[in-house]
């Protein structure tokens, strides 16, 4: 499986250019190794000899760790984060860096410096950000499974853009050592993947207390466990009112209406109390924030090698106080009291992923992209994305699943019979 | 009970200081509707009828929310706090509000507004603060429990310098909702009483979650349950290195004596790696940003109902930017992290509570006298403060235990056993 996944790189990734780094040697080896394994009938877990991609800020010791910023080009990595150690427990197979956003932080994978991520679905078409390489790669079957990550919806964009599938795991399910800090709140390691049941077992293997990440506990399971037709469906209510396209919200609603039948209980659930906007902007400052300590001493050095925009955005948070960073942690505080009202009153929350579709490098990104994923990343409960359909131009769009703060696997279970019920698988022909 | 007590607080109220607002006639109807209750043998709760003082920054429906600020005299605040819900429900009878540090930030109790609190156990010497009138008026039998509030020690000081006993419990335990927030991340509603029995039914009547404090969520339970021969004590190491008084040092060293025979396996624990004075300013940071929104109006309309001292810790976080308070928050994740390490070791720690006894008043604070508490608020961890003896001057020391997240009610009963076990009582003649 490796070795067909390194030739489709070969072919491919010059085009869609989803991998930084790409370590062809180090994969055979351990693709022989699992293969051995196997062979013997005793392979360490189902994820053994599977290839994965990982994002270029989680670290893998001995490859570049970049973080899609060119002050960091050619660091390498000493040690492996911990969820990379917890997949290699596994026998997964590592074939490479990921494509991301300049810092991670923005949407379109419109690098500056490691060029363009193209969505596979069209070229010159952004796969979404900042986990751009990692669905890419998924959607070009240029890996089986990927790590992105996630702090205003970088996983759920480009998965939701590329038509496959990923998870913003509850807060504090998965250790973040290892990972290039946007905002030690709002971070989340998620995987990505093809289909819901693949997501899952990667998120099984991943999850975990890790006594070294401050942020790691022990997450209580959401008591949501309900059959079919128990089960409270919540749908976000005026999608076109929060400024999601036509389109999207036409395809939405089919959405919808074709899972109806399946489950009784429905209701619509309005947002309408919630200033995405505000939040946006805290959410942002906090990152920013963190971003100038994580990044401090190049930016001292090398502020030449930040683009003008990550400067501008940098520089913006150290123009504000401590209090009003404050104030944006507060205001983030709103959205985890907004979700407990919500799944009080229903076990799963729908919303489209994206207010829009992929759209083209050059132009400007709307500013509405994470307004509809961030606000799980605020109240830290968990968002699946998987896709619902495509607009009339074929470009993927995703639909999300929110749920209460512990329900990942419930989640992920209820994705599962959404994905077959609706049947639209949205992989391009692999080539 | 509620009478005996009104006319303790009428006669001793005025020396000590410890009531900023008695109810006298409140109380005693709460009394009578209690006593009725006992009578026909429908009482509500072992608290049904017992007599409380609340601290002055935690909302009580009907009576003044001063927080011991001038700009705030004359408010009244207009709906119970989450905790004296609680204690209503169970039929306590509430006495009055109790006197604290200007705005609860300060831990000496001399209020330029309010007037000083005195140590029951010595007129002119501090009580301790912030919840210093919390203490004093248990010491004085004032009350027969109190409520305070703890940021970086706020219940343990007093509790240590008057003799009693208090707990700042877990993280995330007791709601916050109704107490004038000095800093979410840090601030504790803590029970406060004359023995450990008492500080646990009070503990457990007022713990639960709260879906309206953005800070409460279930606490798994620590499982550090063992049989006393199994447990592991540990004890700070060179208390006399981290600047512990000679005389605290001895005392807690005697204590340590005295408890050897009943717990076979102990070690000391070092803290030489944690950073008491970095981490002091940063909790206080924290503090000072989220306090200039907390008083946001007041502060903008009356800077003169500040004292200099306020105003001066307020305007110092209005000076440090935004990535100044993410790096405070970070390096109080470092205690996160080492209480960890602390209690993978041990099941609970042993510290003097401070680092001196009570100090007169216009004597300087000692700039390390929370620097032994504030790490449980940093870390999260439940911390209680019990007496374990007196200075040569006859002036009460305090021990404290700490124990990992979600021990608070192990930590009490092994409180229970080292209090008999010490069997020091500091109470001062009742008058």
């Amino acid at each position: 499986m490796t070795g067909a996944y390194l030739r489709r790189i070969d072919r491919s990734n010059g085009a869609i250019n989803a991998y930084l780094h790409v370590d062809v040697e180090g994969a055979l080896e351990q693709a022989r190794a699992s293969d051995e394994r196997r062979a013997q009938g005793r392979a360490h877990h189902p994820l053994d000899g599977i290839p994965f991609g990982i994002k270029d800020n989680i670290a893998v010791a001995g490859m570049p760790l970049t973080v899609g910023m060119q002050v960091r080009r050619g660091r390498i990595a000493d040690e492996d984060a911990y969820c990379v150690t917890k997949l290699r427990r596994a026998g997964a197979v590592i074939l490479g860096k990921l494509h991301l956003h300049e810092a991670a932080l923005g949407a379109d994978s419109d690098n500056p410096w490691y060029g363009r991520c193209h969505n596979p679905h069209r070229t010159g078409y952004t796969p979404g950000g900042s986990s751009g390489g990692s669905a890419a790669a998924l959607a070009a079957h240029l890996c089986a499974l990927s790590l992105g990550s996630d702090s205003m919806g970088s996983v759920r964009i480009p998965a939701a853009y590329c038509g496959v599938v990923g998870l913003k795991p509850s807060a504090a399910r998965v250790s973040q050592r290892g990972l290039v800090t946007a905002s030690r709140r709002l971070d989340h390691v998620g995987p990505m993947a093809r289909n819901v049941t693949d997501l899952a077992a990667v998120f099984q293997q991943i999850s975990g207390v890790d006594a070294f990440d401050p942020m790691s506990r022990s997450v209580p399971l959401a008591h949501t466990e309900r059959a079919r037709e128990r089960l409270r469906i919540g749908v976000l209510a005026d999608a076109a009112g929060h400024g999601v396209d036509a389109e999207v919200v036409a395809c939405f609603e089919r959405s919808v209406a074709a899972l109806q039948p399946m489950f009784p209980r429905w209701q619509r659930v309005s947002f309408a109390d919630v200033d995405f906007g505000a939040a946006r902007r805290a959410g942002l400052l906090l990152c920013e924030a963190e971003m100038n300590l994580v990044h401090a001493q190049d930016l001292a050095e090398h502020p030449e090698l930040f683009s003008p925009s990550l400067r501008k955005m940098l520089g913006f948070a150290a123009t504000r106080s401590a209090i009003d960073l404050v104030a944006a942690a507060n205001l983030l505080d709103e959205a985890v009291l907004k979700a407990r009202r919500v799944f009080a009153d229903v076990d799963v929350l729908l919303t489209p992923t994206t207010p829009q579709p992929a759209f083209a490098f050059g132009t400007a990104t709307p500013a509405n992209q994470a307004d509809l994923t961030s606000f799980a990343n605020f109240a830290g409960v968990p968002a699946l994305s998987l896709p619902m359909g495509a607009n009339a131009d074929g470009l993927p769009l995703g639909l999300q699943l929110l749920g209460p703060i512990g329900s990942d696997l419930q989640l992920m279970a209820l994705g599962e019979q959404i994905e077959a019920a609706l049947g639209y698988s949205a992989h391009p022909q692999v080539q």
